[in-house]
């Protein structure tokens, strides 16, 4: 984030900077034809506190951890080098704990993110270790565009009694135009995921309807046996002026021992803004992904602050499974950006569910309201 | 705390600062007729990392987290906006997660309580959230005082499958004397909480002579079927030159379902201090409540530091239920400031209980000594 | 770690610098009798944020916590005084979470080791409470040697319902050899713990050959009825230039209540290390353990960094129980440091082990090749 200083060392060979998020929401659901889903919850999106540190001009690291659930979620942690090749064309590679570079939405941080919660592409064409693991990834820079390729195995824990899973990702964007107020962004990625015996249960429980209601989700039940998954998608938008569009599409083909045919999970979604104020979206060319956006005139240089409207439809499908589900949202939402790192959201969803699992079956439909502020330095 | 720098950034539109405390304790109790509440144990009051800024003038934001239980432990966690009013009348509004404005001694931190725990009053006449809420806080400040509303959910976590239970709190002190050695204070406060089926458990097991022996607590058992609880109490005190006194008193009563009579709470205490090097006592007249000391002569510029002599009385019963309670306690206590934010403390309690739930009950009693050492940075 | 910058409050009473490690493994094993040892893992050996700071020229303090499970594990946290009493003479008092002074690799950082795991005297003479409890450890400093006490109870945690364990621990280092480029270590140490009824399992599960593989260990199976432990070692060794060599020996007896004789438990270890690239070994003359390495020509100099060749035997034996144990390793290694605190660490290890209890019994043996990344900040 801009929001804290970056220390430097007397002779200039390290750089420190400390990191963190708050992102506080609360969340009120009406309309389920079931009371259990009609729920009033506060909860934190994002509490973090880390480290990032260069040492010379190719080594760097960088630690965060999230407490939002008032326990500790290692989130990202690695060390990195970086170098150029040529003129415009660069390349790192980072060891450690690292976040899949995997779709447009997927790949943004949690402080980026258009809307209160990712699209289901993000959320449910994933892995079954869902977004982080410990392992290698090396990225290539070019002028209109990135590629990179993640080996890892499970997410970071204590458990060494049994060898990791294992995941390979590989996402590409490009930008075909790119001007100072024009993108164009076409992205795609896939995974292959090797699941071990005893670590391959493959139930979803995937939110739907914004993120702090625990009760309201797409969900398959309990599915174990569990051989491996594939997963790839494709993106498409770009923008023009303060104007942004993403079309997002993915399928997983989740393996199951026995003979037993793949479980399928197909999703898709179509998302826009638009700055009221003519600021520009806060498209990253580098990664192919959202951050933070530059605010022309901050709130606190005595300006509106960006202010933002957006909206999206999204949906997602689990079939071939015996207990398949499917739903949709429609979001309209607003972002008052106070400055680059600093934001209010507020979304409106309406959403509809289908589950054959679960306590929450049948068709059900309701509306969730959801209010943001959000901090990150 | 002061024990830090503040980081500014080149151009003065933010400021950030790391926060932390380390605090242990080391307690042994004597003269129980249970084997079992004799205890020589070790623990840390408050083992704490995090931060603090400020963007522009208005914005600030903090967080932190206690480790002390080996565990994460989400304390302060807020964005906020500041302005003033009008001369001698400003405002802030802080969102996240919150800690009580409830109480004197429940409204000071634990590196500035005066014994090694808080007053019953602030332990007991507590919402059965406990002393953080995540919600919002407008509070008033003015010349001789300040005003506070609160409404929360429940304190942070990962759990959104139910609403949250609901708390609103309010808190008032007055200065009607505050001159450079003279202040009397005045408090009140009060809260309401409405518990949701499903989360409404209203057992105590309540500390009462010292912090850090488990066995030695106030128990009601186990309490279920409340639907809310309502309390209130008021504080009176002040200091004259380097003496100070203060007493507490509330009452909590907590409605119970199937028509039973609420279970009340009754809790009271008078403690006072003086400091023998002639410093001041601690007393923050903008929150009504206790804060770092000004040491007059640091030993770190060769002084002796400041030392007050400590004590208090402090009584609380729980009546009304099946298995009620009461006790009491009287404290002999010192601490000697190094500097405004390193200080040792030690307490002898002699404590009184009478339970009639758990494995200690009947009238018993006996004598806790406890040492600790602080800093807060 | 010097891998961060130190800073000093306006008028110099106070100086603060946050410390961090990234330490991150992936273990492969292969060789074993049994398919669930053949494991290929990742971990993170370390994950440690935290800071320090002093106060004045006496007063100091730190707290780090160690998230490399993805849970809350507190290491160090203690506020300590240190003083000079004469020339070459001076002590430290420190009062917290205390890591062990015990062997010179149990004495040696998790950043600092010169193998992957350390020598099993160092894991395996150990009281039952493991590397750090929370209490009282004074050192006194000389210009060839340091001595120091620890008095503590159990570690950090939120469980104050029984009282401690108690644990002395003491150790002293002499160097009757101390010139620029040669050193000769002597090292005694001991420890005496008691254990309180409820408290008291001796059940051990120690690594042996390589860190990350948690079916490989030596395993007594459950031992209970401990009344206490004593345990004492020896340490031999030095430097001459860049070649180091350090034998440790201890044993640890551990008391069974009803009359049972000592579980016993025999450890020794002779490793040795030479930098093709002249470098001094990192041998801490102070503490007497290993710190972080002076580069001659860092990598970020232009230069090749210090690169040290190493090499391990180490032999430990639970006897005098129903399910007796015994196992060995021998280690060849590398270490790669690109400067002071940042490295690459390969261990290939032949390890031996035969278990009475567990899934892994009888003799077995096979091979674990281990690689590692950190860096110290």
């Amino acid at each position: 984030g801009q929001g804290l200083p970056v220390f430097h060392s007397g002779d200039g060979t390290f750089s420190f900077k400390p990191r963190g998020r708050i992102i506080t929401d609360v969340t009120t659901t009406t309309g389920s034809k079931y009371d259990g889903r009609n729920l009033t919850t506060t909860g934190m999106r994002a509490l973090r506190m880390g480290l990032e540190g260069t040492v010379g001009t190719h080594l760097f690291y960088q630690f965060e951890s999230d407490f939002s659930e008032n326990a500790v979620d290692v989130v990202t942690a690695f060390i990195g080098w970086k170098n150029k090749i040529a003129p415009g064309l660069d390349y790192d590679v980072r060891v450690g704990h690292l976040f899949n570079d995997r779709s447009f939405e997927g790949s943004t941080g949690s402080d980026s993110t258009p809307f209160a919660e990712r699209t289901v592409v993000a959320t449910a064409i994933i892995p079954q270790r869902a977004f982080y693991g410990l392992g290698i990834m090396p990225r290539l820079f070019w002028k209109t565009g990135h590629a990179s390729l993640t080996v890892t195995g499970d997410r970071i824990d204590g458990d060494q009694s049994a060898s990791d899973n294992r995941t390979v990702i590989a996402r590409a964007h490009w930008n075909p135009i790119k001007s100072p107020r024009q993108v164009l962004h076409l992205g795609i990625w896939g995974f292959d995921e090797h699941l071990q015996p005893g670590k391959n249960s493959l139930g979803r429980n995937t939110v739907i309807g914004g993120r702090f209601n625990g009760a309201l989700r797409l969900s398959t039940g309990d599915i174990i046996g569990g051989t491996g998954t594939t997963g790839y998608g494709a993106e498409l938008g770009g923008y023009s002026g303060p104007l942004w569009v993403m079309a997002e599409a993915g399928e997983r083909h989740a393996r199951l021992d026995n003979g037993r045919p793949d479980f399928v999970t197909q999703a898709w979604s179509v998302s826009g803004g638009f700055f009221i104020t003519g600021d520009l979206p806060p498209y990253n060319p580098r990664l192919g992904s959202f951050g933070q956006p530059k605010v022309l005139r901050p709130v606190f240089d005595g300006g509106p602050g960006a202010i933002e409207l957006t909206a999206r439809y999204e949906n997602l499908e689990f079939k071939d499974i015996a207990t398949p589900a499917q739903g949709w949202a429609a979001t309209l939402g607003a972002n008052w950006y106070l400055n680059s790192f600093v934001r209010f959201q507020v979304n409106a969803i309406h959403w509809n569910t289908e589950n054959t699992a679960g306590i929450y079956t049948g068709k059900d439909d309701g509306e969730t309201l959801t209010a943001r502020v959000g901090v990150t330095f």
